[in-house]
């Protein structure tokens, strides 16, 4: 029954052939050199908001599952420098340090490519599952996006609109949320604007200084049935400052990410979780003005489903 | 000989203590919210130019040093979805794919971070090599700057000025170079600029369709001699499209990199090494306008050296 | 005053010297061709014992330290084998998996070097820890043991001898629990001996069917007190069922790991970590031969100070 | 052509069914209790050969294929022990050093597993080759064989044999040069030997200082017409000091590796690659004896299918 709703609702966000049979960026190309250029005017007062969280191994990633903290190392440092005159001249007099780093594409604040999620088979425009292999994603991979994320981005501070520091684990985010939030803030959703939707979830975690069981708890975050509506404001993308944009637990039992099956195969929404807000949010509810340019650009990892980020919103 | 030479344009150059003894970004102070606007008013034709190369097997490393090129493999992909309506129910209906990689910060497109090179046993701003150890860099690492590489981006296109494909390797771009590339380009360096000098050396690899001894090969890039030059106009960072960012081989034998160590321990300068231009280069070209906003955010990985960036130029 | 507690038995147990000033492997020197003859016959049922445990992702490490359990991948699998007897040709009819790994070399079953701990600044033989930096043991590194690790093993199962399942969490083993061990199981410890000292600390995880907290919990093990016995009775490596061979917490508090300091920088003895030894405990309490074949080759890993290992004790 | 010739060979020594459906160890069943006891008899002068080469930057990968060479570096080293007596309190008296290691599994000395090659989407026993997904080998994975692989070993210097350092690149040995050598050394191959076979190809290697293109290069190793020879032999595994067992360039080509698609997913037969074998081989040439107790335990990596080695011979 879960699974008859969802597939329902994904039909009717479903974006497959829009852009052309060959076409693997999705709603990206909502995004127009003229929708660039205005944001690009929004930043007056020069100011930065960098949206990414530390890469460390303390992190959001309990372990559990396959994603784990990254794990950070050097190859090189103060202790292998020279120590004399002799040793300076035959290591080049170059002393120095070098450094390296494993960690999961999707640990941190991040970029979900399109064939990060399967749906009876398929990825977004129809491409076959089985086209993630151990060599990477042949089709929808990330690196199709390098230059690509980057338009007006608008904050709804859901959290703030409703008066708590933080939506309560569990609630599900409504259209009627949206539209609220977006009517009080007086900003207006457009075609290819990139949303930043704001729980207020991740700010318990930074407040009591840990991240613990952060990808495990139940979070808030957007109900299922907001598809529709992203669909029909033609929005680029959506992210959050949660693990999963969408509510949990799901509101679709057994399935555990309806949301995601609506948004990434078949609208071919590009999702972005794990966003530091807080001191963007700050500033929005200061100056009143939730419109800004992001810049959000990705590794481009070949063949990869997934990037870290660290975003930029300027005003 | 060459120690001297370098220590005195070392002392020439030695930003130490300009913005207080704590400071740990050195010349991206430069950087105002001023600036930041006015460059941000520059984007008014929308266009999008991503200087970040691929992150794959195939790369600038040649394993021959610590730094190779990334590895990414995948934890799920196409094979591991559900096959059939109870294994959707028992996966909860989330079919996807996730990955990781394995990469030396260092090894593509990137931002060297202040604690990168020592000099006679100390960082920028007079800290000690030994604060970097096995647990990363206890100052100047690349963390802090997580919000600060945004600004005015000027191209010189030393190449095209010379009327060449590349500079020949071992050539030593000069002041005269510089200063000569940006008259005919009728673009003044500033305060505050983020400099992107075009060599022409990668377009070689990128023609021949490998990048084999790219990071061994000799290789034009910037005289150790301009960088009092650069120290006087106060910019914010320098970037190239070749390897090292300064010429190879070294001017002052046996030191491998006097560029280096004028510019990352003493004058604090953030240098960006393997910068994708050429598509950037001809777009100037055509236009005739070199001066751009640049946004490159570091990924901010605790205590590390150096970050892989994607940063966009945009008109 | 732990600390000079520590300090006098360190002094009573080390060994510094004793193999000349370039040793580098401790008590594993006493092994001699003659042991490792007389040993062997001891094989005669043909029965093997593979003491490490599985390198996977639940595994004992919590990750709360720098030590994560292992991370394994493929670079291949079956999705990308050929599908057609065009492909199969394409790819030279070699269809194949590979697969990588990402791990700490003391995450599971596991030998220290004896560059793995420090006292005041030195290692084994009075090397300095300076000379362990980030490329690595200069000295004591786990590779010059490479061909070392094989004499007869004995097992003190020491909570059978108790009649228990497993020593309660934080009881320290005593020179008359090994010793009244040794006499119950009809066994001499000789010189050259590997002991395998079994608390029963991991037979409750396994029963439990997960590793959680196996890193963090108290446990049982090996006193200090009985690093004087054991230097004394000359034996050439001790491993144990438990995290850290010593009793967690620690006896003299606020050092964490006095037993280790005694052990590997000052007496040169060779620990081993994570033994799986219930089926081994079994066997021997079967047939009553507690002295064994015990062959435990180390990876010879260039530089480092662990190694992963799978044990055969064979009899 | 040679397609159809590799299946007639496969075909003939195919054991699928041979020891039940559901075995996954194949030959390894050859070795017997009784057989483990005998050889372990063989050891009377107490010598230990280890036959596994060093696992460091500088290795046998070129790193033109998924395989490189294995990357060890620190979490903590000497630079981060405690330098004064408040220190060493606050640090729990503890100072070490811990490290880590990222590797593909058959990098340096290995044995493969049944999951490692394919044949017309089948692997040992008729399992299917989709079977092993990104999460590993749901079957044949080199965990099955933990406690298995210690048996009687048997070299065969065939390069001594033949009076030479080494063979020819691309020399492909036969079936009479393994008799040959046998005959010549007084050796039987018997029902559950792990045959060690030496072409003295990694002697050249060895005496070069490095291993440029150890991995390309052609290379003499078994003739593809051996595997009938060894499947009546009834052995339960064979290896050699080249990359790949089997002469390179292949017999069969456009077969790329005709002796792996026998012997692996037909016969199931593990092979054994990267093997150092020159001392040993000293040793067999100077005592005659040419047999001795083999113990080479995999890592008992989950789902893995191939696992690095460091194999013990003794005599």
């Amino acid at each position: 029954m879960s699974l008859e709703t969802v597939r329902q609702l994904a039909l009717r966000v479903r974006n497959w052939g829009k852009w052309g049979p060959d076409d693997e960026i999705g709603t990206l190309n909502y995004i127009t050199p003229e929708i660039i250029a205005r944001a690009s005017q929004l930043v007056t007062a020069g100011k930065v908001f960098a949206l990414g969280i530390p890469l460390q191994r303390n992190g959001p990633q309990s372990g559990t599952r396959p994603r784990f903290n990254p794990i950070h190392t050097m190859f090189r440092d103060g202790g292998d420098q020279p120590r004399d005159a002799a040793a300076v001249l035959e290591m080049q007099g170059y002393g120095g340090s070098d450094d390296w780093i494993v960690m999961p594409l999707q640990c941190v604040t991040q970029w979900d490519s399109l064939a990060h999620v399967f749906f009876e088979g398929k990825m977004y425009n129809g491409f076959d599952a089985t086209l993630v292999t151990s060599s990477g994603a042949a089709k929808n991979s990330i690196d199709k996006t390098k230059n690509k994320i980057v338009s007006r981005g608008v904050l709804l501070d859901v959290a703030r609109y409703k008066g708590v520091q933080a939506l309560a684990p569990g609630y599900a985010i409504t259209v009627e949320d949206l539209e609220g939030t977006a009517a009080a803030q007086k900003v207006t959703v457009q075609r290819g604007d990139i949303l930043l939707i704001r729980t207020g979830f991740m700010s318990r975690y930074l407040e009591k200084g840990n991240w613990n069981y952060f990808d495990l708890d139940d979070s808030p975050g957007v109900s299922v049935h907001t598809a529709p509506w992203m669909h029909a404001r033609e929005i680029a993308a959506v992210a959050s400052d949660n693990y999963a944009v969408e509510v949990r637990p799901s509101e679709l039992p057994p399935l555990r990410s309806p949301f995601h099956i609506c948004a990434i195969p078949n609208m071919g929404l590009t999702l972005g979780e794990i966003f530091y807000l807080d001191e963007l949010a700050a500033d929005c509810a200061t100056d009143g003005r939730y419109a800004f340019l992001l810049v959000a650009p990705p590794l481009p990892v070949t063949n990869a489903v997934g990037t870290p980020i660290n975003p930029y919103a300027m005003k």
